[in-house]
């Protein structure tokens, strides 16, 4: 690959404040990255990446991530046509969590579920907190409306 | 504390599937947590959650994480008062990841570097990434607008 569009994290680095792209990844090798409908603003996923996704995935604009069960750079959707096309990637404070937004190709599922979103079940809070989830009533194998 | 509002994973539990709630904690005992703001969809922050923290969470409605550079239980914004009042909490398909909507209080800043989300800077894609940040213009640390 060519040289990375990123830099190491070093003594010479302002992380917080300054403007060199300088993601830390984990003892793993590895940086979470939360990835958002770019229309919605929905949550779609949340997956890790590795120095070779992140060059893959800025190089091309398509999500690239590593897959920890399988082992290996992980182009999401190269099987189901549902790729993610980077519209924009952002990066937090201390540089150790990614937040993509994305264009969903094909069907727009973002799950291996079938479903849109993979959080398609919310925990009840409070008073009501009795550890059951309940299941989005519009989530499911139906295609996104556009 | 009481009983917690969550299950431990198991074999009698449908994790993707199901509606019991039986979040994945890591080999330190943490799970990740994406929060956004409940009105604009805007990814605020990233932190990760202990079992106490998302108990006192859930029971509470107000944010509570696990401070990992401390090693204690932290309720944002318990200083700054730019609390994190929880809306709704979802979790992911294998439920290894929250999603935390939320109201803040206070000045509605969610970052400690005063800026309103973490996610202030964004990194250029394709042929024009150079591993070069721009700062949001809007972001700093002026309250946000109602």
């Amino acid at each position: 690959m060519s040289t990375r569009p990123f830099a190491e994290q070093g003594p010479d680095i302002d992380i917080e404040k300054g403007t060199a792209f300088a993601p830390r990844f984990d003892r793993d090798g590895l940086i979470g990255a939360i990835v958002t409908d770019a229309r919605s603003g929905e949550v779609l996923m949340f997956a890790y990446m590795n120095q070779d996704a992140l060059q893959a995935t800025m190089e091309s604009r398509i999500a690239h991530f590593w897959s920890r069960s399988r082992g290996k750079l992980w182009r999401k959707g190269e099987e189901s046509g549902n790729l993610l096309n980077v519209e924009e990637l952002r990066v937090d404070c201390d540089q150790d969590v990614l937040w993509l937004k994305v264009l969903v190709s094909g069907a727009g599922v973002a799950c291996h579920t079938g479903a849109r979103s993979c959080f398609y079940r919310s925990a009840a809070l409070g008073e009501a907190a009795d550890g059951r989830l309940t299941m989005d009533a519009k989530q499911g194998k139906q295609p996104k409306t556009p």
